[in-house]
């Protein structure tokens, strides 16, 4: 099932999505929302980030070629991560599918997409074993984890080398039956044309191994997001472009890149 | 005024805290909301963070001696941030004035506490200006950034060294009226001893500087709070210890720590 979150007309709603049509409910996914018969067509209405997360956890450096690929580009030696230590992400910086991603006018060349699975929390959680972790996760969506890699760099934060506003996109709905996770291919295009494609599941730290070992210490909480990181390069991202991630049995999030005025 | 959040009965409400006395209201505090002369005593309820942010922003190292010193503790080079780079933390770590800090078993030595003046944001903002920046804030709260500091060393984030549950306590009230930032004090007591006294606005980079750096690429939102971090160095905690954090026409913040079980 899809749950997408949706404004029509001024109101912000969530509702199934069925081919081109979204069908209303009250309520969020993860509390038993009714249906209200309402139906919309997806034409018609402007795609929001399907939540807006307590905690908008990430993994960060999780597919070993990003890594290798990413220390080669701001001079450093390649740190392959030895423990799934998560980071975060700022809920500012969240749009929709659909929306544009705005490069601030004094952003350097190497604006760069990262395409990445997200798992969405469903139930509060504490002290998972990798075993039952997935039991948690309520399902999955797609998240472009953008990045300005001068700020990233350069500053000692990644406050506006990755949180910059529309700088992570999220959509476009919540999918809660993807299948096997294994089964599951990645794929990018700029401008129609594919620049990587990867197997999805080919991470360092795997979600359950991320959740179990979040959650010796931390509650996670319904509404929860965790970005799983991406694989390899992306090329230099500049105003026009437009940007595709298409996951499995997921969907295609869709982003143009446009610059600040 | 100061706003208080709390917990009576099962019922979460805002109310205005005078003396021992706290008056409901309908709403959130700057939403002009309704007061709605139901009175409960302060002895009768669960102090509760007072907002839970959209985004958590905290500027880590801001206070020169605090930065020389923690560089000595993890043994690094002191680095005196050279502009206002903010960072974050996560709110599954938020509790209230008066909740217990829950040590976990296998933390090492060092547990530390971080004093702060929290700044509430009251209003949507993006390029303010210096001059204009303080107009979004709301009032002004207290935290106490908990840390470990070998997991802060050793993890590739901060995660678990100042995230895990607990780690976070902020409050006890939003005061409005602080006056001038130049005349507070931070007033650290372990236990009733004072440990550390330092003028609270004696930053490396001040909440202005901070807000108006923040917003050239940022939108902050009304309930974003923004930890304007700590001064000095703080004994190690253990169980039993309590920690109260005083600042000047704000009130105090009083916690103790325990052991997991």
């Amino acid at each position: 099932m899809r749950w997408a979150r949706y404004d029509h007309k001024g109101k912000i709603s969530y509702g199934i999505v069925d081919g081109d049509t979204i069908e209303e409910v009250n309520g969020i996914p993860w509390e038993n929302p009714e249906k209200t018969g309402n139906t919309v067509s997806v034409n018609d209405i402007k795609w929001l980030p399907p939540v807006i997360p307590p905690t908008f956890y990430a993994a960060g450096l999780n597919y070993a070629e990003h890594v290798i690929k990413t220390a080669k580009r701001i001079g450093k030696e390649p740190n392959i991560p030895e423990k799934p230590d998560i980071g975060y992400r700022a809920v500012n910086a969240m749009i929709g599918h659909e929306e544009n991603v705005v490069i601030p006018k004094d952003a350097g060349e190497q604006v760069h997409y990262e395409g990445e699975i997200v798992a969405v929390i469903g139930k509060k959680a504490k002290h998972l074993s990798k075993e039952d972790a997935l039991s948690c996760v309520f399902g999955y969506t797609i998240g472009n984890d953008i990045s300005e890699r001068d700020w990233q760099k350069g500053d000692r934060t990644m406050w506006r080398g990755k949180n910059t506003d529309t700088f992570k996109p999220m959509g476009p709905w919540i999918e809660t039956d993807v299948g096997d996770l294994d089964k599951l291919t990645t794929t990018v295009k700029v401008n129609g044309e594919t620049t990587i494609e990867f197997p999805t599941n080919n991470m360092i730290f795997d979600i359950p191994t991320y959740i179990s070992a979040m959650t010796r210490y931390l509650t996670l909480y319904p509404g929860d997001v965790i970005w799983m990181g991406a694989e390899g390069a992306s090329p230099n991202m500049k105003a026009g472009d437009v940007c595709e991630i298409e996951i499995t049995n997921i969907g295609v999030l869709r982003n143009t890149f446009v610059a600040e005025e």
